[in-house]
């Protein structure tokens, strides 16, 4: 009886196992085979619209300015010593800075890195360019194939525009040295995103396979053996395993950098340089390694710092640095090592330590030397800033969320922003929103403790919530953040019809 | 065919799954059962030894001094304007800290609240008194009994020996005000351990049931609903529900304090004042609501601020200042609200901002006015130190872990400690380590990011690893740690045979 019993729930229970999961595994069976076979998803029209766009664009102005944007990943907001770091010394930075604009509240445009980079180069917030949902990874791996089956971009949509498509049909010669991030598949490398050449890597120095690229030959081989589920990876063994010996990798992106200046060709250029550090794992040329105050960490930032000092010689030597507009930036806070200085919070968190970062501009005679500026902005902005130095007029089938700097820049203007949007790692809305002195957040992340918090940017850095002394302008953010919310609810790509 | 193939499979997996199920309830049913029966577990070997000592105890040195200890919860490093709060005003507070020591590196026992209260009563580290696994729980409350039906303590054994039992003997008027969180079984409650007086509450002012008491008799019932899971709880709105008025809480431990000074009683007092604020849902009384620039957390904190003035006035007013040792302190770093000021870390993390605190020590001709020390101590070196002012004896049965703080509260030496170990929310043995410049941190807690680090403390908050430039001192802090984590190990409660 009670035997009897056990059999009966035993197949009751083991039948409502089952054929679910074999339910399950037919449709992945068939989802893989459909992934496998198709491309990345592309919006026809807005790549039609693209088209055309870019077609009719006019020449740029012929005062405009070249461009390199010198890129870090991972570097802290208190990562060098003009941001007050006490222990790594970066000189060379801290000259530029000295000769240009340093902001204080800029902010990348996502806490990580892909959404980051979409933003710097489309103007266009994460879920706009479908990055809003953490980093693309390599289409083979777990996470990319999972990425692609449940249906999310793992690489930027073709229909996107860069500033590097912009420039490159308005008569710049354009150039990626460094990091892409934005999807490997065919179609959606850097040389199909406007520009004219690629040296440099498909993903993170903590990814697999961690290739060395020109254009798309495979220039270094990563020849540590890897599967769907991970490679070898270890941070603190002096190199991962054969393929790119990581130790020479500023290096070899900084003599790249300068024969990109060297080229004797009669248009202006844009150099995007993004440096492939002091993400983890660390590891500084030979020259620098031990020599920091700051530890490994030190010696990987005042590498980039004599790199960007290398770079910035090769301007004055070429007699370019009074035509180029130089800016220097990161892509997010500092992760579990490195500083954010003063501020709440690290890499991945909507904190002002996950995505406030150093931001340096120099255009000598243009922008006034010695200038430190707390008024805020964001990477989205440098696509309409860029646009409009050269004159060119925006796209008018979609919605860029950045705003142009140039009179902020040049000292005409304040911010044009009367607020900024901070987007979450990982979701499609903003989640926090500032104004010039409040930032509402809508939870502090802590499980079981999500609250509205609000706090007093100027004096202090997310510890107390002051909401009850700011109750109209509270209201007014919040107002603010829920319109946003619901505008890219509603229209998330942001088209326009 | 197939059918008869699924049947027999979803026989297989039903019952693989149902037999442990129904084993595991039975065995759960039993569980439930023994540990509903039973109190929490005694060492009686070692209950015996307390009582030998205690009996054995002489009394007190006549110039012993009464002792003030006024605890907050949750009260961050930087969250008093002596510790650099730019919003946060306790004028009161930064008096008696000007009129004494003021330590910049002074850490609670734990990161969390019970293993830090544990160990500023007992002087010994979270595994020796079974507080290493996060904190205590009603006994009827899912996670309490939980905790019971795992074999985790509770309440705090009833072996251990509190600074307040040993003062008590030794001829002291003891009294607490304020919370306990060390368990509510009886047996196990403040009367028992030592203090004489007790008015106050068994657990944390977010924990349900949330009961005043004076001794054993409960003077203001919790009235909400509550179950097994949870009670109706709310952070925001002004009441938790019917019950102890929260907005009242601060005040009415005030006043109780001062009854408790002017009591008329030729012993020594050690009074024992462990408020129940900023730990959250955060309500400062009504005089003080909406006043602080610090929003709810500052007008809480300002609250107590004048709470602990009120009481440094009831000390003046009966000529008590100048035989009173008073000091302020909290239980562990801020939590989600709340300021670590530039530390890294917050409650629950073995990080700077989760376990440093503020320390502020008063004693009138004894302790020089004005003095702000760097150097490092614990908050279980509180019973040690009480002892040796009242010269008592430490028991000889157990590991006291804390040392004497006399000298060095006198200037007429260092810091006895060479290291400090860190203990983390939950797990029985250290973590990190310092000592008087860098800091060892075996993980950093992050997920796949787990790696040693090292930080030069003077200079750097756990931003940037430099065991590359210390490695003689690294592997030093290294070898200590791993002999204490093999000393906790082989002898967990730390008896002495």
């Amino acid at each position: 009886m009670l035997l009897r019993l056990f059999r009966r729930t035993s197949l009751l229970i083991g039948g409502l196992l089952l054929l679910p999961l074999l339910v399950a595994i037919a449709m992945l069976i068939v989802r893989l085979t459909l992934v496998s076979m198709s491309d990345p998803a592309t919006d026809q029209v807005h790549l039609e619209a693209k088209r055309s766009y870019l077609a009719s664009l006019p020449a740029a102005d012929p005062n405009a300015p070249n461009v390199v944007i010198i890129f870090f990943d991972d570097l802290g907001w208190g990562d060098l010593s003009s941001y007050g770091n006490a222990l790594i010394e970066t000189p060379q930075i801290d000259a530029i800075a000295a000769e240009g604009l340093r902001m204080t509240s800029f902010y990348s445009a996502s806490p990580v890195c892909t959404p980051s980079r979409a933003g710097l180069l489309t103007g266009r917030f994460p879920p706009r360019t479908r990055t809003d949902q953490h980093v693309f990874f390599p289409d083979n791996h777990a996470i990319g194939l999972w990425r692609r089956v449940m249906g999310r971009a793992n690489a930027l949509p073709r229909e996107e525009i860069t500033v590097a498509e912009v420039l490159q049909r308005a008569g710049y010669r354009t150039g990626l040295i460094g990091k892409w991030h934005l999807g490997e598949a065919a179609g959606h490398r850097p040389n199909d995103f406007g520009f004219e050449s690629f040296y440099g890597v498909l993903f993170s120095n903590d990814m697999f396979p961690f290739d060395l690229y020109r254009n798309d030959e495979v220039l270094i081989e990563d020849q540590r053996k890897g599967s769907l589920i991970a490679a070898e990876r270890d941070e603190t063994s002096p190199l991962p395993g054969s393929g790119i010996d990581q130790r020479a990798l500023t290096g070899i992106y900084t003599d790249e950098a300068i024969s990109f200046l060297e080229k004797e060709d009669d248009r202006p250029f844009f150099l995007y340089l993004a440096h492939s550090f002091p993400h983890v794992p660390l590891y500084a040329s030979e020259d620098f390694a031990n020599t920091s105050r700051g530890g490994t960490y030190g010696d990987v930032v005042e590498d980039l710092d004599r790199s960007t000092g290398a770079v910035m010689a090769a301007l004055d030597r070429l007699g370019l640095a009074e035509n180029t507009l130089v800016i220097i930036t990161s892509d997010n806070g500092a992760d579990y090592t490195g500083s954010p200085g003063y501020l709440r919070g690290r890499k991945g968190e909507v904190l002002e330590g996950g995505q406030r970062v150093p931001m340096i501009v120099r255009w000598p005679g243009k922008i006034a030397p010695g200038r430190v500026s707390s008024e805020m902005a964001m990477a989205t902005d440098l696509f309409p800033t860029l646009l409009n130095y050269a004159s060119l007029p925006l796209p008018q089938d979609r919605i860029v969320d950045g705003r142009s700097l140039t009179d902020y820049f040049s000292g005409e203007a304040a911010s044009p922003h009367a607020y900024l949007y901070y987007f979450p790692m990982n979701g499609p809305v903003p989640v926090a929103i500032r104004n010039d002195r409040l930032k509402l957040l809508e939870n502090s992340g802590d499980l079981g403790r999500n609250r509205n918090h609000v706090t007093l940017l100027t004096e202090d850095v997310e510890a107390h919530d002051v909401q009850n002394l700011y109750p109209a302008e509270a209201a007014a953010l919040r107002q603010a953040l829920a319109d946003m919310q619901q505008q890219i609810t509603e229209n998330t790509r942001g088209w326009i019809e």
